[in-house]
């Protein structure tokens, strides 16, 4: 209850929330529907949402901690959703290509990053933070893209997501090595081999018996339940067991949160589908336009940044392009080239790395701020260059697809 | 990205979010199912669980504003919800009764409050705001129960709703007073002319037009639209925009999601309820689980405050559920109750008010404490008292209801 027209008072108690809420998730439709009618993904709205709203351009929106719990949510949901729609069995089956491809588009990205910094000049710590910060893909905004064009049951799909899972516990390592490295002492090697086999222990666990724990509990727990939507509010006691899981065996939340929708793949009804998907609706444009809101462009005034932090992009598109593609290389080039630029966002791994460098005085602020950017700016090439790739494929329709979902 | 095995850092980045997700949400389920178990509301469950976990008993989850903000959330796309289920011209149907139910409700918790306080020898403007604590209704749980009951068509809901929407432009002006009485001037007539004004005449303007502006505009903006979800995305912003127009004119933000709903109930799709029930069904458990939250009954250590505070509660749940079930007593001994039961929840606005008095230093630590422990009370009473007065009622399903969706 706010004094009568105190139009301008957006920080009054109980106004601040509606009209960041409408600021976001208003700006993030209104430009998805912009982006639709050219020719591109929704997806790259809510992304330019950020952006508009951010530090960028207009600096209306500070990105707090509000915001970037509702961005976790909209992620968690985000993959959640994904989870729901691919079979764990699908993805074993793809398991050796993306082994492959995830160690490729790794170890390229590192070497590209770290030649690049070392050629400007830079310190050997800085170089080593800049090359691990272009290592991890983030999958959000691909299996985004995917999903909206109905291609998460295409082949391409399924490698690249099993592939960024894979991705993610070698970014883990990754972290461990240079967090060991900031902080000046050696390369704890036992803990870090510790962190392999808890993280790769928790993932290949979920994924053999993930399914069939489920299908055997599940069933058991809902007859008992008397609660409305029961299976929905077990579901996503479940989801958020198991980012917290994953966050306690050193992967990231949301490849718990992916792996646990992929374990409710063949047991989740079509309400539940729906439900979830109603929850994502509400969250997702803020996962998407928080990333925009993280990016300043206000830092490339120096020139010397500027022309690092493109050379900087254009590596991390290309080295993961080419090095994810190159491990998908069997496929011919098509896949390989769809698969590459699937893996091409880094969006928020990248950044974790670069504030573990910058906390730490491992790397200098327009180090930070050029591996931030090419977080931001890798996430947001992505959903063109996807479309691209994939515009020649009409939507798969999953094994077991239920008509009205499709509808 | 958490060190390996930290099962204890629970307020390690990334880790924090899952937790309190899971405790609140898999909390109140749990407790919901307990509930539904033991013959009472679910929502009873999710109220119990705020009480749980926080400094009442286990002292595991402070009240912080990321809890605030999705509680205030829930309770948005709870009001929301429930004006998707009613029209305009129901509630304008109901206007007279509605209007003496919430004067009658209005006045006589007043005058309890104020002559309970005087009577324990506490000073006249403490009295005052004690009695202007117990003034506004919090609609959310009532509307919550009867939903879940399936008796949002129910006349006496109608009535329950038009009188709470009447109550919070009431309890807003009841607040211009005491405010000014706390700072110490004379009261501004004026200023409260204009707070009048401006709020009755929002409510007015979107009950009479609301509905038939959003008939001829929507369609053709999602004509227009070919965003995925276009609906949700219209109508959520649209609930955003409300909200913030409701608080900016100095009703309560869930009076303006009410509104919305209410604006969207005849155009709304069964895809967009689902959605919209979706966003909610993840959502509303903060809300309810917040109310619990923040109470602590550590409070009532003292004889005095204890015997205040169970006098105060009993006043305000006999002077609510007496003086809305005089102004509805033409229906009726049954209805008169179930009226009157509905209106006794007190929730945020009775905080609100008691907030301002200690911010004034108009109140005393103690008569905050005791506000603040009836406002959750009445909250969390409620529901078995509304599904007693309600039991011999079955569902009553709304004129267009959509099979598919009462399914």
């Amino acid at each position: 209850m706010t004094p009568p027209l105190a139009f301008l008072a957006a920080s009054a108690e109980g106004v601040n929330l509606p009209l960041q809420m409408l600021l976001v998730f208003g700006t993030a439709k209104l430009l998805a529907e912009v982006s639709e009618r050219l020719r591109m993904p929704g997806i790259v709205g809510g992304l330019l949402a950020g952006i508009l709203l951010g530090p960028s351009v207009l600096n209306w929106i500070a990105y707090n901690d509000l915001l970037h719990a509702l961005a976790e949510l909209g992620v968690m949901f985000l993959l959640f959703q994904v989870g729901l729609e691919v079979k764990a069995s699908e993805l074993l089956n793809v398991g050796k290509t993306a082994l492959i491809v995830a160690i490729v588009g790794v170890v390229l990205p590192f070497l590209f990053g770290w030649v690049i910094l070392v050629a400007a000049r830079h310190g050997q710590l800085e170089a080593i933070f800049m090359g691990a910060a272009m290592v991890a893909t983030s999958v959000g905004i691909t299996a985004q893209v995917l999903s909206a064009k109905g291609l998460l049951s295409h082949h391409t799909a399924k490698i690249i997501l099993a592939a960024a899972v894979i991705d993610d516990v070698l970014g883990l390592l990754v972290l461990a090595v240079v967090s060991s490295m900031g902080e000046g002492r050696g390369i704890d090697f036992l803990g870090i081999l510790t962190t392999a086999l808890v993280s790769i222990g928790f993932v290949m666990a979920v994924v053999r018996y993930g399914t069939k724990t489920v299908n055997i509990v599940l069933p058991k727990i809902l007859t008992q339940f008397k609660v409305q939507e029961a299976e929905f509010a077990v579901a996503v006691s479940f989801l958020f067991v198991m980012a917290l899981l994953a966050s306690y065996s050193g992967v990231a939340a949301i490849v718990g949160a992916f792996l646990a929708g992929m374990a409710l793949a063949e047991s989740a009804s079509p309400r539940l589908h729906t439900l979830v998907h109603g929850s994502g609706e509400l969250m997702i444009p803020f996962f998407l336009a928080s990333i925009g809101l993280q990016m300043d462009l206000g830092v490339f005034r120096s020139g010397h940044t500027l022309a690092l932090g493109i050379a900087v992009l254009i590596a991390a598109i290309l080295s993961k392009g080419v090095g994810c593609g190159l491990g998908a290389w069997n496929l011919g080039f098509k896949d390989a080239a769809r698969i590459g630029l699937g893996m091409v966002p880094r969006g928020e791994v990248g950044m974790v790395i670069a504030q573990v460098g910058l906390s730490k005085g491992s790397i200098s602020q327009d180090a930070y701020a050029i591996a931030v950017f090419m977080s931001v700016a890798t996430t947001i090439l992505a959903p063109p260059l996807l479309n691209l790739a994939y515009r020649d494929l009409s939507p798969v329709p999953a094994d077991d697809a239920d008509p009205e979902e499709i509808a």
